[in-house]
């Protein structure tokens, strides 16, 4: 194979959920592109990269010096969402449902891997519940063990401060099915339990 | 979402089997990356596109004037194994069965889509069966309705000249089972059968 076309596909097995097989098929794709649309979209990468920053307030992706929904005067500030990823804001976003802020810590506590407190935007959360007159914060970090662990990690730090602390539900997937539920996730729906009647 | 974010995913859906999800998922991955690693990303990409052409004798994709399997002595000139596409070229080089040289038409007949005998390169490959003392042509093009059609066209075309011409067998695929394949495949199987004994 050419040198640079065995490179351009080893290039493009770096990015996740691509082996082998479908680089080799995105790269003859991109090669058979006009060279203005294969320039503009190897420019979309250099422009993301190079423009987007952390958001100053909450740590979202950003353009600018704060993000969109920081900006956003109809947003309400009070109640922040914390989550581990600035993808995970998209996804709540997707819901339409959450109307407050979010808080984005970058990551999550993982001590085998060496991912400490300091590692993460956690500082910038506490100074956020201190001085910004927060009344609600919903924890939305994933419901793995780095997760729950940087989940009990913020209740310990933010018990001492008057806001009231939620942790999104952990239950059955809407259109799942018990049988292949696992035993910790079958347990905490049933904690969790909602009243009906 | 911010707009270079909203504008770099969606870059990112054009490619072959890349959805929405894997889209915000590889675009997240890639903004995670040292801007230095990001930037040998994107130039891997134009690098690729600005300088690999087809091979002026075969067509393959090559940095050079000719590709490394022309320019390879050790390859049987006699023996030319025609597919469709640069890739094409990959899969059956993976094989290490084939010591021949290639010739890519880039591409098949499909009327409906507007591609006939001008749109591919057929002339160049009629051409070296003239001059180039070819005794084999073995026709790899695809085993479907545009792929059988190209086939039919060459062996049309090159009935007149002093060539060998076969077609690589159609039949179960290694692994398979009868119970799966459909009923023209097994017939071609059953045609195409060999003798054992």
């Amino acid at each position: 194979m050419s040198g640079i076309l065995e490179d351009f596909i080893e290039q493009l097995t770096i990015l996740p959920g691509i082996g082998k097989k479908s680089a080799s098929r995105i790269a003859f794709f991109i090669l058979k592109l006009p060279k203005a649309k294969v320039e503009e979209f190897a420019n979309s990468i250099i422009t993301a990269k190079l423009n987007l920053k952390p958001c100053a307030r909450c740590g979202n992706l950003t353009e600018g010096e704060t993000c969109h929904i920081c900006n956003d005067t109809r947003r309400d500030n009070s109640v922040v969402c914390v989550v581990e990823e600035p993808s995970d804001v998209i996804v709540v976003e997707s819901t339409s449902e959450f109307k407050g802020v979010y808080h984005v810590i970058g990551g999550a506590l993982s001590p085998l891997d060496g991912v400490g407190p300091d590692d993460i935007n956690i500082a910038s959360l506490e100074k956020r519940v201190a001085d910004d007159g927060i009344k609600e914060i919903i924890l939305a970090t994933n419901p793995n063990t780095e997760g729950e662990a940087t989940a009990a990690y913020l209740i310990n730090l933010l018990k001492s401060y008057k806001v009231k602390i939620t942790r999104i539900a952990r239950g059955i997937p809407v259109g799942g099915f018990l049988e292949y539920a696992d035993k910790t996730t079958l347990s905490k729906a049933l904690e969790n339990r909602t009243e009906i009647k």
